[in-house]
Parts: C-alpha cells; structure tokens; sequence
C-alpha cells in the first residue's frame, strides 16, 4: 500500500507572492524526484473553474455572501474528488494555491459569515481530510495589493475595500493561532531570496 | 404593513406540465388582480442563471453529488435574497417552477444523498421560509419524459437512466406524505383542463 502523499496549501491576501512561490515548491519537488499535483482554488477541474470564473466575475447583481460560500466548497467538493483525493491515494503530494483557510479568511473574516456555518461545510465536504502544512504568507494588505495591481484589471475580490483584506488578515491569523502545528507563518515582506530560504525548511520538515 | 404574500411552487418529474401550468396560474391570479412575481429553479436571477447553466450542461467530467447540491443550494440563496424574500415581504405572491421540494426528490432521491445534509443546508439557506403550497404535478416518468423529449436535446437530468426519475418520483411521495398540509397531489395524466381545473381548487383554498 503507497502511503498517502502531502497536502500543502499556500495561504495569504492578494499579491503576497503565492504563486510566485508555487513554481518554486513544485521545483523543491522535482529536485526531490517526489511525485506532485500541481493544482489551486477555486478551480482545479472543468466545472470548478467555471465556477472560479463566476465567482471572480464583477457584476451588477450583489452576490449573496451565503450564495458565495456554497460556490466555493460547490468547487472544493468537485476539485477533492476528481484531482486532490486520488493525487493524495496514489502517494503523490498535492501544492494548492488557496484552500479552506482561505475561505475561514475571505468569507469568514472578509464576508463576517458565521464560521459555524463553514466548520459544518468544511465537515461536509471534507471529512476528515486537512492540509498537512498550510504556508501562510503574511504581509500587510497595503503592499500586497500594491504587488498584485501590477497584474492588471482589479476581479471582484480584489476590487473590495482596505478593511476587507485587514479582516482577511486577522482570521489568517487566527486561523494560524487555533492551529499551529498545521500553520507555517513566513514574513512575505522579506525579499524572495529569503521566503524561499524559509519555505525550504517548512517542507524539509515534512519529509 | 403589508402581509407577507403566498409563496406556490410547481414540482414533478420532467414533462409533467410545471411550465405549462404556470402561465394557467398566472393568468389566473391576474384574473384576480393578485401582484405575483413568476420565477424557475435553479435560476431566477443572473448569477442563479448561470449556475443553472452549469449544472444542467452534459458534461466529460463527473459531477460530485455534493458539488452538484451545493451549487443548487448556491443558486437559491442568490434567488432568495435577489427576489423570493423581497416579493413576498412586500406581499407579492411567488409562484416559482421547481424549488427546494426539488431537491429533496431529484439530489435525495435521484442521487441518493443523505436527506440530514439536504436538510441542514436548506435551514442554512432559508431559515424558517418554506412554500405556502407545494403543487405536485404526479405522472409516472415514461409518460413525463415522452412529453418532455417532445422538446429537444436531453439536459444532464433528462439523460439519467429511468430508474433515477422513479426514485425521484417516489421522494416526491414520500415529501407529500410528510407534509400532507402544505402539499396538494394532482394527477397530472388527466387532460391538461382537468388538471388545470384541480390547481384552480387549490389555488382558491389559499385566498
Ligand atoms: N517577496 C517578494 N518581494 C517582492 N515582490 C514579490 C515577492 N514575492 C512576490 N512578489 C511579486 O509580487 C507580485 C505578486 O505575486 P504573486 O502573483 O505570486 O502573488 P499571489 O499571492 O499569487 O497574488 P494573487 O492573490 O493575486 O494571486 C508579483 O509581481 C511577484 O513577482
Ligand atoms: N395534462 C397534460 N396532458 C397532455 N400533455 C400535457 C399535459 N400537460 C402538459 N402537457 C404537454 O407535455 C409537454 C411538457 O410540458 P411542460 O413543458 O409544461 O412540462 P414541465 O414539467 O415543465 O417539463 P420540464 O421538467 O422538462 O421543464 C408539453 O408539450 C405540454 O404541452
Ligand atoms: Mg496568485
Ligand atoms: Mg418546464
């Protein structure tokens, strides 16, 4: 029997450097010859991505803050049981970018929805089945926002207010305070040469 | 104050005239000069459109069960806040093709979930809100689906195998049974001015 593969999520408010430090991860992988899916949330098949592209899309219409945590674990149920529960079966290690403390973070901390109700969907959804290790990249959302506005054309969660992305940084927090075994806080002020320095040790641990 | 208006929603397995006796419905509350929104689930705003659209497309990918419920319980939540709570709080009616009744029979029944989680998300998502008067428009499925293939192209739905749709039929029994108050059984296999005839009855009990 292959023993089941890792779980490590990537964490944090917009531009913090997540999937800059994906592509290194997944390199710290195949330098390793250990066998990985690639993979990030919302999203990660078909239909979830379709649901992504609703979810990010601005509109007229307001979303339902309710209506919007169940298009996320919607996507979540889809991506665990087409690609992350066999990636994890078959022995390979899994690298998400974002996961459900993401959504303790945005609709929990940014949306104030009662985090009762995403314990009981998370439990739903997930069993069970947690990130080994998540790797929360923390920095103020002032200069997070500063990086990712580079990109381009602000999607429906970048275009809200300071205050949302200070809520979403304190349930992060949180988040890492409740469970620090499972969290690896990295100061994503740091130059990249020393995030990257950091996130080595973190996986090394898992070995 | 305005008191809260009926809410009326039409259930059945496919073809059993929902659509057709809805506009005999609001022809009939126009006869009476009753203000009444006419709405369809999944659906009845942009974003619940869409997500219709997304759970009704065939598809290579094999949908969840959950994700499947999930997404629908979305889509009510939107078409709740959007249109149903407003309607009626400002006394409208709400006459609505397929609702929560739906699930039960077609994501229970069909799909064999386990009822709790329907029932968990539905207080989630509605609260104390249930249909004033469930309008169960019974036929056995061949009949229905032969109507229904009238129509066009299968959805996802309409192409499950027969043996779905007499599960489905039989939850929506075993609903009515459990709610005899709020549900009315009409035998939708008479001739569309019988059935029609028997709707009126019901309708008239909730002036
Ligand atoms: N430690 C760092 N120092 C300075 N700039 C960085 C650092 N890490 C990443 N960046 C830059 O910040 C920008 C945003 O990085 P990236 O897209 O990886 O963030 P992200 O967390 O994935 O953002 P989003 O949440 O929007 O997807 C990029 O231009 C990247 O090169
Ligand atoms: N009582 C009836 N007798 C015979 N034919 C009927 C009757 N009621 C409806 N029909 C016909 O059956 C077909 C399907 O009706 P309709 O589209 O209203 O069903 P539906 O329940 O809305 O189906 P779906 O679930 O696919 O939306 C239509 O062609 C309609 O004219
Ligand atoms: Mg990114
Ligand atoms: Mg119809």
């Amino acid at each position: 029997m292959v023993s089941r593969g890792k779980f490590i999520t990537l964490e944090g408010v917009e531009g913090v450097g997540k999937s800059t430090n994906l592509q290194f991860i997944t390199q710290w992988l195949n330098d390793r010859k250990i066998p990985f899916v690639q993979t990030r949330e919302p999203g990660g098949t078909p239909l979830a991505e379709q649901l992504r592209a609703l979810l990010l899309t601005r509109r007229e219409e307001v979303v339902d803050p309710m209506a919007e945590l169940l298009m996320v674990f919607a996507a979540r149920a889809q991506h665990l049981a087409q690609v992350i529960v066999p990636a994890l079966q078959r022995g390979d290690w899994v690298v998400c970018d974002r996961f459900t403390d993401a959504t303790y973070a945005y609709q929990g901390g940014g949306r104030q929805l009662d985090r009762t109700r995403i314990e009981q969907l998370e439990q739903a959804v997930q069993g069970d089945l947690r990130p080994d290790k998540v790797l929360l990249l923390d920095l103020d959302p002032e200069t997070g926002l500063r990086r990712a506005g580079r990109k381009g054309v602000a999607d429906r969660f970048e275009s809200e207010h300071l205050a949302f992305f200070h809520r979403v940084r304190s349930a992060y927090h949180a988040r890492a305070q409740a469970f620090p075994g499972r969290y690896a806080i990295v100061d994503a002020s740091q130059p990249l040469e020393q995030v990257q320095r950091a996130l080595g040790q973190e996986l090394a641990h898992l070995l």
